[in-house]
């Protein structure tokens, strides 16, 4: 039984079709502190590593910045790269870049073919959305478009709309994160997320933020979240549960599906 | 932070105010197996067991009944019993008696002192289920009202609807369990649990059945149901998670809601 859209990256499915697929972040400052979170997370074989480059104090040096993807990928073998730069507007770090010269980052990481997906915001513009896309042409990286709402989080509909502008816009998958300010925002989420999934030909990432936003990052790919974020060596959103928790949920969950 | 509403019984909060309450069925045939199954669940440490006495091979002997009620109640020490006949309406055995023999049962039953809730299906029809509220206010035990659907999932109007009539009809806690045919009928029983949790007086105890219904199981809590239904020895409904599982997935959640 498949809830979630499968990932395909060059013709093969990401984690062979598993679900939900476990994405853990990297949030280090420098290049020691990324290297010792990966080496840390490796072990718990996560399907997805994302770098969260907004954290990385050097995130002005190209050359530093493509050589830690490079090293990151030689390390992470068969695990596939996520590259992201979050923006203050949707709760990333200040980074001295403008948009098109993070543009210009990502070119340069996504041509150095150490990267297998990038995660790009749809808040950025449909000029600066329109490079991304067609910088994800060109490199054949996996274009996430995401939308994040710290403070709270939209009717259904609006949702369904963010998520399939993403789509209308060129992304290869579909991202939004919200928070609640009730549990009924949590089922508002998941019932957009299962509207997605059953009206878009791509995959679809969902997850409400916070303490028991929790249930999603846990149960959301049975409405369909294709991917879920969880903490390897430190969380970076508020909520995320550690990697092995929800391995041990949704092995639960599994079980109870499969009448064991 | 408290998501569902505690039970009461005699002015202590069973539990002591801890949420979800798992309540672990007993589904036996006669006395040994029923032991043999309490003996097993006892070391598990159940918050409340159910008595499931329609699998109760002599059901009809009144005798028998309240003597096996008495030992479950001595056995469990300060674990409350719940005492269930479900109907075949409803999903639960055949038994060789009608609706006034079945409310004599539950009259011994609450009069031997060795139950402190009983569950009634408000199907019974109303001047059945008055005689057993009636029976409940004499004995001082609580009266669950409950509804179940095998087949489907009402809409949400309509499970709010009967949430409503069983408190109406004098029900001390109100039970609704349904089958889903989608993921979203989950939703719709999580809404329909939330929004009776905010709008009755009483405790709402919900679920889902079936495979994926075990996300009810799971979360229900966080979205206002009482009780999960766990599988101390062994199932008395379609996807029930073993106790030790459900235990499991609650802990991840806890942490998750304290930020641990």
């Amino acid at each position: 039984m498949s809830f979630s859209r499968p990932i395909q990256l060059n013709n093969t499915l990401l984690g062979a079709g598993k679900e939900p697929l476990v994405c853990t972040p990297l949030v280090g400052a420098d290049e020691a502190a990324v290297l010792r979170e990966l080496a840390v997370i490796l072990p718990k074989r996560p399907d997805l590593l994302e770098w969260r480059v907004d954290f990385f104090a050097a995130i002005a040096d190209t050359g530093r910045v493509v050589a830690l993807a490079r090293a990151i990928c030689q390390q992470a073998g068969d695990i596939p790269l996520l590259f992201t730069r979050r923006s203050t507007r949707e709760g990333g770090q200040p980074i001295p870049l403008d948009e098109d010269q993070v543009l210009a980052l990502y070119a340069a990481v996504c041509r150095s073919g150490a990267v297998a997906l990038c995660d790009y915001e749809l808040s950025a513009g449909e000029a600066h959305f329109a490079q991304a896309v067609a910088l994800a042409r060109e490199t054949g990286v996996c274009l996430v478009a995401s939308f994040h709402n710290f403070h709270e989080t939209p009717p259904a509909e609006a949702l369904v709309a963010k998520f399939a502008a993403m789509e209308e816009a060129g992304a290869d998958v579909v991202k939004i994160a919200v928070m609640p300010q009730s549990p009924r925002d949590v089922l508002t989420l998941l019932d957009a997320t299962l509207t997605a999934r059953e009206t878009l030909a791509v995959p679809v990432i969902s997850m409400a933020m916070g303490g028991y936003g929790a249930v999603s990052r846990l149960c959301g790919w049975v409405f369909g979240s294709s991917v879920s974020f969880a903490v390897g060596e430190q969380s970076s959103a508020p909520g995320q549960v550690p990697v092995e928790d929800v391995n041990r949920v949704v092995d639960v969950l599994q079980r109870a599906i499969a009448g064991r």
